[in-house]
Parts: C-alpha cells; structure tokens; sequence
C-alpha cells in the first residue's frame, strides 16, 4: 500500500473567483504543493530528480467534483502515488471537508523528461522506490478527450507571472485560458462535475495560444477545449457541467 | 498604539515567478488577507461592514522592498492600522523574515464607498474604533506619480479570474498589466525597491485596458506606468529598480 500524504489548508479570498469557489489554478496548485511536500519528505526533492538530469511533466489531469471548495473553508488535500509502469506514474489527489466528506478527487499521470533533450525517459527505481507505489505492466487509460467539432476562440499572450522556475507555462494556467472563453454568464451559471484534460506540448514566453471551445448541451452541458498555435495542438480537454 | 496582527505564511512555489521570488498580485493577497484576518478577530469582518452599507476600497499603496520573499521561504506578515481621518485610514503592512529581518513594508490608503451610488463615505467611527489607530487632522501625502512621457503600451482583456467576488477586477490584478509589459529580459535582471501605485478608477468584466509604460535610465532605473481605458485613467504607478 504507497504512502499516503495529507495537508491542510484555509481556502483565502484570491485563491476563489466570484463564485466565491476555488479556482482551477489554485486547486492545482496547493495540489502539487502537497506532492512536493511529501516528495520532499520521502527525499525526493525537485533537487534530487534534478541530480539525475530529469523533471517531472504532468501531462494528464482527471477531475471528479462533487463540490468545489469554498472561500474560508478549511480543506484537507491528500495525496498518493498509486502505481507506476516503465514511463507512467499515476498519482491522485483528494480534497475532503472538515468532517471528511470528498470534495472532488485529481487523477494525474507523471512522467519523467529529460531536462538536456526534453525526451521522456524510463522511471528509475531509486526515484519511484520511496513512494511504495504498485508497479504494474499495462498502461491505464483516461477517458477519451472528444475533439471541437465546431468551435470559436480567443487569442491568449503568454504573460510574464504566466511562467514557472523552468521558464515554461504552469499547467495551472492553461485553465486560466480555457475558463475565459467560457464568459462571465456560463460561468456563474454552471458548476464544473468532471474535467479531462491532457497536457499534449509545452507552451513558452512569448507564445501567443488560440483557445478553442465548443458548448455542447445534449442529455448533459459539456464543452471541450483546445489550445493550439497555428495547427499545433498544445492542451486538449472536455470539461461536464451542472447546472447551479 | 493601535493594535498589531501577524501571521506566519510559508511562501509557495505558485506565489513566485521565474525570480523565485513572490509577485505582487501574491503579496498582496497575503497582505489583504492578514488585514482581514485582524478585522475578523476584532468584530469588523466584511460582513459587519456590508451591514453599514459599505465596503473598503484601496486607493493607493507605497512598497519600501528590501528584498523580496523566496519560494519556501517562512515569512511574518504584520499589520496595523496607523491613523485615520474624515476618510482616509491609514494601514501599514511589514514582511519580515524568519530571523526578524523587514524584507518590505507597505503603506496603504483605504476608503470606505457606499455600495449603492459607489461614493466615498466618512468613516463611522464604530467601524474604526477596535483598530485603536491615531484620529488626524490632516491628509497624509503619498511621493507624487509621474506621468509618462513617451511610453508604449499592450492591450489587456479582463479575464474571468481577474475579477473577485465584488465582480471587480481585484486591484492586486493591475500589476499583472503593468509588470508584464516591462518583460522578460528587463524583469529577470532587475529587482523593484520601491513602489507607489494610486488606483483611481475601478475597471470591470468586459473591459479591454491598455497598459501604458515607460522605462526610464538616469542616476536610477525608473518605470512609470498608466492602465488607461481610451483617455480615462484607471490607475497609475511609478516603480524603482535596480540591477540584480
């Protein structure tokens, strides 16, 4: 059974929008905060990795939402790295309120990149190890991210605050960019129920990305999401709603 | 003496930029939110002022940095409100770091505006008298803000997550507009020492602001700075920097 690692956390004013609900952005980011906290804990620091020329890449988020966590609310965000294969490591996320109901839970899958060639490389028992996480043979699927059918966008500057310690775009941010699209009247009328999202290539300073999107309302409300530049696909995702 | 708070704050990899060092949109949420933790310890939430009919608006901040805080670093964050008149109240924040050393402090201007015809009110003294700050006669005056001379300037659209629960665009926000246009080049080689920035104008949902800069290089490296709608001036702000 891998180790399981959990944090608390006061949900502040700026980390909610006018929803007075959590953002994507900040839901991720205190979510990979508790990775790096038990990483760092387990001795396997973003420094460690370093040492053996390699980074973690997220390139899958699964989002399962039963209620999104509200302002001032006191939250506890556990971790665990469930499995691993040669290339994938799967880790999930959950939030729980006070009295331990789920709020919503993260699937995610990591990969190790080669720092110099920016090539995905095999996971080395002495980084995984730690973690005891099951090591299995296949690779898990996500669901299937449908593709726009027909869509509209907006265009997106890459922003100097928009950029990590690598001088690449957080992830987080890719959901600043989809969510806009979506506008103030959706938004404030719909809650999100799941969300799949695939991070496919690696946005840059200076790029400016298309954010593409269709609203589909059939038996559920969903969109789907693409950013690109030019015919380039950089992020795929499809998002379901509820209604308020 | 007016009554001090504090709270300790572990600053995290998503409130830093490429510096790895915190931005000010994170600066001042964590500032904002330490005031308001005081203001709920002392009977003066934002609830209790609604009940008034009013809300606290911010009109200017004064940044004295030292240095600015690090990823993983432990910081205090202290405030105190320091005097007040007819209108103005007057609050000061301090960063400090583990060992007591002031990393920065920030002097601040705030009103109170009547929620219905979003006019300045004079301050009740209800509302101020926990604070136990200083009544004064007189306006305190902020370094005046020179205006540019010859400048450039970016457009920027209002995102859905620049806007908080007053369906206002989160003052913290005007400085992702004023800090990115100065880009990647000038932001990673010099650091801000001091900042005056005067929010004039509340910009809203659906806006497009083009944010106006000039770089200036005499004895010291000056930018000045105009988030402008058309003509209409919506917040202004000198910043000082020096070479890293």
């Amino acid at each position: 059974m891998a180790v399981k690692y959990t944090r608390t956390h006061e949900v502040s004013y700026y980390e909610c929008d006018v929803n007075q609900t959590m953002t994507f952005p900040a839901m991720i980011g205190i979510a990979i905060k508790t990775s790096e906290e038990q990483s760092d804990a387990l001795n396997r620091s973003t420094e460690f990795i370093h040492q053996f020329g390699l980074t973690w890449v997220i390139t899958n988020y699964h989002f399962t939402i039963q209620r999104l966590p509200k302002v001032g609310e006191i939250i506890q965000i556990t971790t665990q790295a469930m499995e691993y294969n040669k290339y994938f490591c799967y880790r999930n996320f959950w939030f729980h309120d006070k009295k331990g109901n789920e709020l919503l839970k993260i699937e995610s899958v990591f990969v190790l990149m080669d720092i110099q060639n920016r090539k995905m490389t095999s996971v080395p028992e002495e980084i995984i190890a730690p973690f005891e996480s099951e090591k299995i043979k296949r690779i898990k699927r996500f669901p299937t991210i449908e593709k726009i059918e027909e869509g509209e966008s907006l265009p997106y500057r890459v922003r100097f605050y928009d950029i990590d310690s690598n001088q690449h775009v957080n992830n987080a941010m890719y959901f600043n960019w989809m969510i806009d699209v979506l506008g103030f009247d959706f938004l404030t009328t719909h809650v999100p129920k799941e969300v799949n999202i695939r991070f496919d290539k690696e946005v840059e300073y200076g790029n400016e990305v298309m954010s593409h999107y269709e609203i589909l309302k059939t038996d559920s409300i969903k969109s789907r999401h693409e950013i690109k530049i030019g015919d380039q696909l950089y992020c795929e995702a499809n998002i379901t709603w509820l209604l308020k």
